[in-house]
């Protein structure tokens, strides 16, 4: 059996728990190589490799030593959020498969550079938007292939994670996100709900996403919530956050849908990615995690919470293949499998040589919207375009 | 017993249902004048009145000639949309009280005519705004003035009600909405969930809305629906409805809250307004009817769905204290009790000669939205001024 021989940039939360999720628990994966700028972090993954693998991983803090190498299959990107560009495109001008994991982009410039690098050199690229295979997000995208939602006209989703704990206790707050929401205000994580709704709406094939508007609610919860827990902390105390409470950014495609998002990351909220797809024939939504089908249950209307939680019973006629199969052979990994998922079609996409079910194009286009989202904040919550990093190929892909 | 004569200006759907539940039912009230354009309106109208109230009202189908009479105490005026304004302008220049249904409005002007005309002849003036005396909106208003969600950051709303049918199959097509989805494309209905959440940020009390933008999506329900359901109306067929199917609206107010607004109403969808209310320290939902206080259930983040419907738990403890007294007393009339309620008050307000709780500044103000929405989205969503109708007086009202 083929192996993939991974080096892993970043170590912290996601690195970590790709570690252990996936790269030591693949009998398809191996790690030969661990990154990252705190020695501690790489020592504890490495002694993870040496407990799980049985060998040890060539270690690092520079993540250019890892270009001296010849053993590596891939590397898998999940550092602080603004090192991702810059490193995918190092990586692949090296020629080494590059596989990115999850943030916004800092600027459209650096987008169009991810794009032109991979146009130049064509080295393989993945951008890991796990939400994607989420279990509700395919079975939706397969109602829709179906058409049992009629034409699809409006989606929405929105990062309700209550992060003001994660921002705050950072050890030694070096948490990536906290410099973000201190200096930044933006739709800051906007690809776990763009990412399966770009699906559903064909976007870059055939669809794409022409402009937004963004709109920043004042900044209170991070304060708020530092002065009751974190009251030793004098500097975070007095520190004054950018980052407004929530976010909401409305997204208008080519043909017609529109998309509304919202960040709401430092306000007390359930976790939920408020998934909701509507259609002239039905609805999927997430927060009720129900299915409505036109004229399929009158009562439907008026005793809608009596259907609260209903979407379970479409499962066995609607789930995805994917998940179909994931299910029978038993869910594995972390959030919910869907990381497991994704990583077994990667590990496909680099043994096979196939075509990135979620590309640079993908990565260019959702990432972008943290940028869009800053800059018609800064304008009082201006339209501004999305640019079209395809030049025109989406017409046709 | 003191009893308010009314006139009702305006017999559809709307009128019919106060002549129904209200004022042929509230003991301090009587109806003395009917009008509509359709004689067959005011016909059953009086009809009922001879029944349940034992004489006849004057009966007329040019609303003017209610200026004639001497024994009007109000006018209710529940007519077509666009005629609201003009019609309670001139119910106050003739010094009689207007009570105006809602609507959105069409021109700012119009809004600044309604303001002026109210402060030249302080005529006694309300803006029925039933779903101010909504249930949960009571709830959450009583909520937040106890301080139970922290400081409120964001509020949300929305009017998911499928009106497919209405509008389509309205008698003769002369249904008032049929024309307004025609020809508009804008938040044609903003002041249910407008005017609750004003309540709730002290809109035009110390705070005021100062900007928004709108996005409609592309309008495709009505067309499908009437082609399925209505084939054999031509003319309806071969209508091109100007009306997106999904209008979001987004609002930034002085103090930093943001407002989201969703007109929803020619896709499937359940019932519902959508009422949110976002603090440093809990909210309330309406989709899942939950409330949440932080840190009051620690796994109230991972396991929400056990939490659908908790509302009613707080009932006990946080409903207001005009629901508390109506479910004691028992609750009467349409729309779940909010019309009575509301009635009960604007009687008050007439005998007593109280402060209206819905007055012409909140009119114009939650009215204007529509305008506004139609402005931003005929302008690709470009960012739009909201007036300040109080003329600064909201800083120390």
């Amino acid at each position: 059996m083929k192996k993939i021989k991974f080096a892993v940039i970043g170590l912290g939360a996601r690195g970590s728990q790709l570690m252990n999720d996936i790269f030591t628990k693949n009998k398809r994966a191996d790690v030969v190589a661990l990154c990252d700028k705190y020695e501690d972090r790489v020592d504890k993954a490495n002694k993870l490799v040496e407990e799980e693998l049985g060998h040890s991983a060539f270690c690092t803090q520079n993540y250019k030593d890892i270009f001296e190498r010849d053993d590596i299959d891939a590397v898998v990107i999940s550092c602080d959020w603004e090192l991702h560009i810059p490193i995918a495109i190092d990586v692949m001008e090296h020629n080494i498969p590059a596989i990115m994991e999850v943030s916004g982009a800092y600027s459209i410039e650096q987008c169009w550079d991810l794009v032109r690098c991979w146009e130049k050199t064509k080295t393989p690229f993945w951008f890991t938007e796990n939400c994607c295979y989420g279990r509700r997000e395919l079975m939706a995208l397969n109602m829709v292939e179906k058409g049992l939602f009629g034409e699809i006209i409006h989606c929405s989703g929105g990062y309700h994670h209550d992060l003001r704990k994660e921002v705050a206790f950072g050890k030694e707050n070096r948490h990536y996100r906290l410099k973000n929401y201190i200096n930044r205000n933006c739709e800051n994580y906007p690809t776990h709900e763009i990412g399966p709704i770009a699906k559903i709406l064909n976007i870059n094939y055939g669809n794409r996403m022409v402009s937004l508007t963004s709109t920043a609610s004042k900044a209170a919860g991070m304060h708020e919530y530092i002065l009751e827990k974190k009251p030793e902390d004098t500097e975070l105390v007095n520190t004054k956050f950018a980052q407004g409470d929530i976010i909401t950014t409305v997204i208008k495609c080519a043909h017609g849908q529109t998309i509304t998002l919202t960040l709401d990351t430092t306000l007390p909220h359930y976790y939920s990615r408020g998934f909701t797809v509507r259609g002239t024939k039905g609805l999927y939504e997430e927060f009720t995690d129900s299915v409505f089908i036109d004229g399929k249950d009158d009562k439907f209307e008026s005793e809608w919470n009596q259907k609260w939680g209903n979407a379970k019973e479409y499962e066995e006629e609607y789930d995805h293949p994917i998940w179909k199969k994931f299910v029978e052979e038993g869910v594995q990994g972390g959030h919910g499998g869907m990381d497991w998922l994704q990583y077994e079609a990667i590990i496909d996409f680099l043994i096979e040589g196939t075509d990135a079910w979620i590309d640079v194009y993908d990565a260019a286009t959702w990432m972008c919207i943290s940028v869009l989202s800053e800059k018609s904040i800064s304008m009082g919550s201006m339209p501004v375009e999305i640019p079209d990093f395809t030049n025109g190929m989406w017409q046709h892909r």
